[in-house]
């Protein structure tokens, strides 16, 4: 949660006039997004999002981020479109970064998300990976299978720190992922990210999607798989059946999963949960002086890990036979 | 600019729940605000905000500052109005701190002011004088003229850490003010942090005031004189007399000074630079670990202090004769 960039009000006005927004009538920092600063902005054209690209955004990923939303809107997926400059573009600079005004989702981001909201997710996600079908620029998985083992190089020697005998297991399942991934599952776009704080409600309903900074093209299973670890586990680190169920049936009733890639869903599941095991160790074990982000627990990626190490089929998430 | 508590949805649906405000659309943390933890909240009702109470605000003060902001907006001041709950009350608790919710303000602070956003500013302070006279509660000032020796005294030991000979100056400044501070100057409800940060424009328009937590009972001419350090200073430290003719005859545009206010005048600046210089100080030296709030530069208020030592009479300031 933090804003990292400090904009002066002239340089705002400077950069909102160069949309037809009409005048800025508010303009607050909010405490949202790790990657980037983002600032709620209200002008007489209605509420927006400016987002401010920091450094660990690629300047280059910015079409690829820009023009997927504006994609996904297209096909009236519910998210953030950009706004386009009267010039037609829909990226400037300001306060020295890229920067980009989007328009305001309503929407609250469900912290202890139930079946229900599972099955809407599962839904939407689908929603997008068909959307996504068509759309024409690629960006490759920065966080993927061939990354894993430098970012596990980065922390190796002090990942025992964190638990005893970390590095080993870290190891042995790396090893284990290399030789077990699936070579030809079916790919697209994938949002990479969608864990609880990116998906609004307003009551029990779905209202948008949200941070596709780490959208890429991969297996669209493990972008599924990643939603099983974000959303179906209790606090106390138990498997929720029904909510594994009810992401999984969500999904399935937009694109039902083939064959495949309901096979590959064990070892999917402990892929996602190996690239966050990974990030996170990361982050905990490098956190910069003076961050103003509280980096989380990477056991907590641990214990999914070994969880699915128990599962053999995929039914057992409760997908059906 | 910080949120320093948690909020979750659960929570907020139920404290919401206690409004008429319709359902919740959106809530999010804003980064802004140096006591309390602010959200923008969106409901059916429309936008306001609501502020969670941390610890360095005393509850007890919680009815005077409510009450204020009632106060103010039925007469016209725009500043945010409280709103009540269905039983009537304006303040409810949300984890675990005092809460309220109050009306969304537009506008926009500006960071490099003009003279005529201080005469705006002057001309609002004036309205908010004259809108308070008849404000039942009384809340005394907790950083007065009687409070600086001890805040000193928290400081003294390391004071020359930050430029040498600070303990000193100080010393002899507060005997000085002891001695001069004036006894029976018009009083009544101060801003007492009316800083450009709290003041909102739309354009050139002052749209708003904001933040009343350092609100209190004490010399009227004494918030004019912490809004001249405030807003009349340029970065380099230098005293723009124009920006301060156009603060007080945009104040006496609706108030006009008293004879005793106008002698005075030098004596409050000197008093209000050292109240800021003291809380500076202060933070300066116990930044908590893991602070969220930069602390500001003490020393840009020694350098006011100084310079008020130079100025004689009221006039100096860009008051008429």
């Amino acid at each position: 949660m933090a804003v990292y960039t400090d904009v002066t009000d002239e340089e705002l006005f400077a950069f909102v006039g160069a949309y037809d927004l009409g005048a800025v009538l508010s303009f607050k920092g909010i405490a949202e997004g790790v990657e980037n600063s983002n600032f709620l902005l209200h002008c007489e054209a209605g509420h927006f999002i400016l987002t401010l690209y920091e450094k660990r955004v690629n300047p280059d990923d910015l079409p690829f981020f820009i023009g997927l939303m504006e994609h996904l809107a297209a096909k009236k997926l519910s998210c953030p479109l950009p706004v386009k400059r009267r010039d037609g573009l829909s990226l400037g600079m300001l306060a020295g970064r890229p920067a980009a005004i989007v328009t305001f989702l309503d929407g609250v981001s469900i912290r202890k998300p139930d079946a229900r909201h599972c099955g809407e997710t599962g839904r939407a996600l689908a929603q997008m990976h068909l959307a996504g079908a068509d759309f024409a620029i690629r960006r490759a998985n920065g966080l993927s299978l061939a990354h894993w083992p430098e970012l596990f190089e980065a922390s190796r020697a002090r990942a025992d720190e964190i638990s005893p005998g970390l590095a080993k297991e870290i190891a042995i399942e790396l090893d284990f992922l290399q030789r077990h991934w699936p070579g030809d599952l079916p790919q697209g776009v994938i949002h990479a990210d969608l864990f609880p704080d990116n998906v609004f409600f307003i009551g029990q309903k779905l209202s948008g999607l949200i941070d596709f900074y780490f959208a890429c093209n991969d297996f669209l299973a493990y972008d599924l798989a990643i939603c099983l670890n974000a959303w179906c586990f209790e606090p106390d680190g138990a498997f929720n059946a029904t909510k594994g169920r009810a992401l999984l049936q969500g999904y399935q009733s937009l694109r039902p999963l083939d064959e495949a890639e309901r096979r590959a869903l064990p070892v999917l599941a402990r892929g996602a949960a190996m690239r966050f095991l990974l990030t996170r160790l990361y982050d905990w074990l490098n956190v910069p002086p003076g961050a103003l982000v509280k980096p989380k627990n990477p056991l907590e990626y641990l214990d999914k890990l070994r969880f699915h190490r128990t599962i053999d089929r995929a039914r057992e998430y409760g997908l059906g036979a």
